[in-house]
């Protein structure tokens, strides 16, 4: 069984709140088979890839704000992508925001298979930002008020023998930088970690000390910092740019178990990147530096599952 | 109170094995001398700074063994370090062997104060390499055949007045590798991290992809990543260059709350870095993106500390 998969990042540019579901999803396919073409079997999307990011808005109206969710997936919405992927023999990540018969509300991501299968779902389970908009800010970011916390864990699945049967995880933007996520697929043995982001080009949080640079650092480094520490590929991909008057930075990027950038986005806008990744590369690091069942000590590491916040000594 | 603390990096070369305690101690004065002359009030050193890195070879005899261990701190042998210190009020990290009243061998570090009083002290929770020698390596890692494994678990202290009291805490070489010990004093509210190390300049497990380049890129990319996901200061400091025909990894650095270097040594020799460094720099990381008690969701950590080794799924 070869364990070399082809692996492209489709980055997006911005989806802006005018431009139709058909316009955005025509993009995606566009994307799709631009990958397809470069060899690629499996393609990331980003986070919410569909729509404009919403919850940079307070939106009063709920029947507005279920505008922007999916209800089942595939959908009539959604189908087209999945059509064209399942000819062209390619699976693919992307995330969607999920509206479940029970009424609750997800910012989710999916894997689909070569054959169109669904091999993993996941609930983002660090969301950023509050429930209350902060008065007078221009942007808001608003997930803790339009989703509820992701339920699933973290679910590491095997991918299919085409692709080497890789054990994948998947995490949603914020999650990229809380190192328990993936510390809970790395013990799940985990050779692929794939990431869809809309982050913001500057605080989201309404501080003035983050530019673009800056965060795109910070998005890169977590990345690559987790990888190696969990000695996994990972892919993570952004949508970019100027979106409805709110920057988002890109640098989508490939990272290989050594933490090093294999491929990385250089526009703001729809590009793929594409990387050859070999999961035996993963080797090395999980049956040495990284061999948890010689090195780790659990008994030591209480506080982080007895405790939620910081604690400092008196 | 004033939250600047001028902060110096004391990194060394090689320690042979023909050299005296007595010539490497004073490189070490001389060392603290350089860097207090630089405005520095806390100079970190290595891992195990007083000798050559003797867990490389399979010692027979434990009087040999103990020979490399302090029985006490200070004591004769490191005392004229203390008292220059002292002389100088610079505070110091520093890595030594410690072998207890009840014949206990632990690889540990303490922290002193410029008052000459010992601040906090750390053991090694992480200890790498094996118990028993590989056959046919000319280089050994048998930390886990010298040393026990570290006992305190990670005690964050507060540093004095004059430094702007930051929540301190140590790890040791090793230990940078793992998120766990940083999240665990990132709990504790963590502002400066304090670290020594040696670190083989190949891989020390036998393998040969792990080059003297790709080696210290890893180290500083744990120690940058894991700065900026608990918003804390890290002073990361090596034992570097060829050390009884064993080659080390040089690549000292200090790091800040963002993850950026703020100092980098270029040699492989001894050598000052130096910053200044602003405690409350912290604070736009630990109020916001990393506001652990907005943020973190530890009932879905719980394989991190109920399990020790990875589990893929079938």
């Amino acid at each position: 069984m070869s364990r070399i998969l082809r692996i492209a990042g489709a980055q997006m540019g911005p989806n802006q709140k005018a431009d139709s579901r058909e316009a955005i999803l025509a993009r995606m396919i566009a994307l799709l088979e631009d990958a397809a073409g470069k060899g690629a079997q499996l393609v990331v999307f980003p986070e919410l890839p569909f729509t404009t990011f919403f919850p940079r808005w307070l939106l009063a109206d709920q029947e507005e704000v279920d505008s922007y969710f999916e209800t089942a997936m595939p959908n009539p919405n959604t189908q087209a992508l999945f059509d064209r992927a399942k000819a062209l023999k390619v699976g693919f990540y992307v995330g969607y925001a999920e509206l479940t018969p029970q009424g609750q509300h997800f910012n989710s991501a999916i894997t689909v298979g070569p054959d169109g299968s669904i091999l993993g779902k996941y609930r983002k389970i660090h969301l950023p930002g509050t429930v209350e908009p902060r008065a007078g800010d221009r942007f808001q970011q608003l997930e803790k008020r339009y989703f509820e916390y992701g339920d699933m864990g973290f679910p590491a699945f095997r991918g299919p023998e085409s692709w080497g049967r890789p054990v994948t995880g998947m995490l949603i933007c914020n999650d990229r930088r809380w190192p328990e996520g993936w510390r809970c697929y790395g013990l799940q043995g985990v050779e692929l970690m794939l990431i869809g982001y809309n982050s913001a080009a500057y605080d989201p949080m309404g501080g003035t000390t983050e530019s673009a640079d800056l965060r795109t650092f910070h998005s890169t480094l977590a990345v690559q910092a987790n990888a190696y520490m969990n000695a996994t590929w990972a892919v993570s991909v952004a949508k970019a740019g100027n979106e409805d008057g709110s920057g988002l930075i890109g640098g989508s990027v490939i990272v290989d178990p050594n933490g090093v950038v294999a491929a990385q986005a250089k526009t703001l806008g729809d590009e793929v990147i594409v990387a050859e990744v070999d999961f035996d590369a993963c080797r090395q690091g999980k049956e040495k530096m990284f061999n948890f069942a010689a090195h780790r000590r659990p008994q030591w590491y209480r506080a982080i599952v007895d405790q939620v916040g910081a604690v400092p000594p008196p």
